[in-house]
């Protein structure tokens, strides 16, 4: 568990805090709120604060239609309509504040969504934990042969063991280095009286990018849906992976029926272009189509019949 | 007041919601929250949801400065140190949700402040209310003479109470054809059997600017602040002014010290020059200078002079 | 024709402006580059700038892929692969910039695209012009009695009549009250001497919604495609639609690469949800399945049959 | 000089490029595009593409003004004008794009930035060159001791030697055993034929924050303005500040008004709080005041004193 004493005192401590409030209340996520749940080694994904629940859209979307609208829908249908027809601003008047630990090298991938609110904690103005990132051997994978942006088989034997050994050993003189030109131990104890120690926005450019950081990462609903599809995608990194599919629980907890509107259209359905809309009803009617009478390539093909289904003709 | 009586009802009741919550509360803002703050002749302010505090900025900006601030600054005087030196960021962990009525030429200057959420209730899909926004007698100005820019002395006479007359009857006229147009009642009941009615989408571009809208609008509390501190200026429009000054009370109640911290540095604080910067040094080195010394135009001096105090030299 | 001689003159004066630029040009759109297009009644837009092109794209994104990808693909793949994998950044990196003449009320449904640049001529400085927008005979239409958010049949005879009558003549009402009250003609001349004359900022609000503004307006091309995508669509208003048409020609002269994917994937592809692709893969297979086999709703059902061909089960 | 050969070659074949174009072209601008202006030990910013000029902005504004002003004011004037009242939608309407080389403890700095679009060199997809950042002498600072957010004295003699070893071996350590753990050179052959070679989605996070990145970055003027403002100042990490000084260059050259403007108002500048405006005020009627007669702290008051000049008083 990647929690030090003191942090997990602070923890149990917010999370006996109990208070009156008239704002739109989830009984689901109160339960879990401030808990630290594990990624990775030493990463942790909270939910630090929320606005807004499933009622919140559909109170939002019910400003848009007004006194027009009189046959009451239930609210999951109306919460499937939105989401199906991209009417996404009822989306974002539900907001949540996350606090995250990640490596680096994810942070960077992560801050790539504009769209959100970021503090993050300062190696220029304090000092960074000794924390690092070193895959577990499951995820020690191969460069991919025939996809240059993904991974192929997993590491086995020497190699597996000389990698982890690079990557520990690498990281742990990278910190060591870091803690004596600050001329610092973490904390903020000075260890030899002779030197001065370099400026901390400038020893910190020797740490490695596996290195943890952390930020409270606050977004709307709308953009999380964004953030949440790109990133628990198959495509996406494994190790941002990680942080998307820990997400995707307290999605769940959060708001139940639009959880449940996203897994049917954004992270099991998929985007069918003309020429795949016209392969499908040609198919459906019984012709037998090759990639040529549409116009696609192989790889459009082949992406087509993942999704629906193998032909028998290319 | 601007409510009927089934709004009133509607919002009783949410105003007797009561949960517990283990999130950061704020009392001063739970007690008026729902409430309905008329401003205009027909429009309202309601703060409907927030997130956040003062603490909630402190605590995000001390992530920033994380262990590595040990002197336990008071909170009021790290706010103003944040405030005063553009780190941003803290404040946009504070949100908050508002329902605004407010006339549509009111609501497009609003609406040019693009980092906020909103849904607007759509006259695409419902019946516009037979609401219009007609000035007091004393907000009835003349153009300025001075300034193209701004409003002159407050009409009278003849001449205000025909305005009056034209935007009165203007409106009126507009709305019943509107419904004429529409072949609806308010209700939705048809009016005249023979007629199949214009679309909505449609009939609504009959109604005038002054006719009222509504929307849920959120924002976080920095893009807030940035609002606030341009429309709650003399420069802008005396109807904005309106709902910017209303919505201030309700800033105080939520964030007390922020609050003083804007009120020191971007209410009431100024943006000086690095010309201005001179003129000042200078004159309080005892030096009679005039704005040509410092290369200034007559409207700076003038904006200077106004600010500082004047001068006897120009 | 929409433009007066002056402005003609204006344009025909940028047309004849030539300079040489080491910056990517594109030949088909210096063309028509400053020339007003025709939309509804009194609308325009005009191209008045542009940065990027089609090479611009595949630049950018081949700093992603960098020395990396050997291969060279060409650059209509990989525009497609862009697209179809919703990487969407290297999209950003060209820009365009229009001159619209445009009814407020589409400019209100526009202006909802917040990631864009806009100057909107000022009525609160400056005197709008006498021009309104009333549909034309076969866009008069009635609100559709299936659909409250669409439009149903045409109206016809005395109907129509009545309904272009009170536009009309509400309009011009209402324009020559606003002279009137502003106690100026459009060439700022004052009408009667004792009078001051109301101020702008005020009297703009007894314009009805059909009244004509402009504006420029900036957008990068992901957010262009974003607009055109939701606003070519059969389910945005027509009148805003007819805006849309006209910049798909602008586009296609622009960047015809990314105009060409982005109608195989976006304008003629559709988001099929997990049961829609179940649905799919099961009739591929022979299975005569209904919409409840799958747990769609009956207008899902509809939907889908509507874009992959009716099945005959339902 | 950073570049290499082939890099130099691919500039200066860009550079020949010669178009006609009916747009707004910046002769000072169009003489340095694509050259690479060299910035720190590895680093460089070009200016790849560019949209407007200072007439531009004024045009742009001139449509918010409109018809209404008829007297014509000068550009330099109107653009002051705008920027002292932050009117800052006309500078909206230019956009500039660049292609940095930058450390990444910079790049993670500068992306904080959100508005602006971003396409970065992908350490996912290809294999990062062997260049890393190491201080030169007169920069290798000590932490400051009395401000935890900046620098000291220069480090010295037997310190600072070491710390550059530190730097310089660690970097060389981590980028063999990056290109170790890879399997492939900087070319893409491979290394051992034993080995599978590490994912590069991987193996990179054993790189430390010096090594380079590099990507383009595009933004509208009036954010750029800001970027500049704040990471210019004195109080932003050095090595930023070295490139937005270059930058600054780059803008002198294409809106030398603004430029101008920008000089003025916002880097030589200040924004004076309520407290301060009354402390210059007393101050210039004669007053001898301390920093408890306006209820300053003495931080603010030091601040204000470097502005304006010292009192005698605190």
């Amino acid at each position: 568990m990647p929690l030090r004493p003191e942090e997990r005192d602070a923890i149990a401590a917010q999370r006996t805090l109990q208070a009156t409030t008239r704002r739109t209340t989830v009984e689901q996520l109160e339960e879990v709120l401030y808990e630290a749940f594990p990624v990775l080694d030493h990463g942790f994904v909270r939910v630090v604060d929320y606005m807004g629940s499933d009622t919140a859209i559909v109170q939002a979307a019910r400003v848009s239609y007004g006194a027009g609208t009189k046959q009451s829908r239930q609210d999951a249908g109306l919460i499937r309509y939105l989401l199906r027809h991209s009417h996404t601003t009822p989306f974002e008047m539900c907001e949540i504040k996350f606090h995250i630990k990640l490596p680096i090298f994810v942070a960077r991938q992560w801050i790539r969504h504009r769209t959100a609110n970021v503090n993050e904690y300062s190696a220029r103005y304090s000092i960074l934990d000794n924390e690092f990132y070193v895959p577990a051997a499951e995820h020690l994978a191969a460069q991919s042969t025939s996809n240059r942006q993904g991974r192929g088989e997993t590491l086995k034997g020497q190699e597996a063991k000389r990698v982890l050994e690079l990557l520990r050993g690498d990281a742990i003189q990278a910190y060591n280095h870091y803690q004596e030109m600050l001329n610092e131990d973490i904390n903020g104890e000075t260890l030899a009286s002779n030197r001065q120690g370099l400026a901390r926005e400038l020893a910190r450019m020797n740490l490695s990018l596996n290195f943890y950081t952390q930020w409270y990462w606050k977004v709307d609903l709308h953009n999380l849906l964004n953030f949440l599809w790109l990133r628990s995608d198959d495509h996406a990194q494994y190790e941002i992976r990680a942080y998307a599919n820990v997400m995707l629980e307290t999605l769940k907890r959060w708001v139940p029926l639009t959880y449940e509107a996203f897994a049917d259209y954004r992270i099991g359905g998929a985007n069918i272009s003309a020429k795949g809309l016209e392969a499908i009803r040609r198919r459906l009617q019984g012709e037998n189509i090759t990639r040529r009478d549409v116009g696609m390539s192989q790889s459009e093909w082949n992406e087509l019949n993942a999704l629906v289904g193998n032909d028998h003709s290319d």
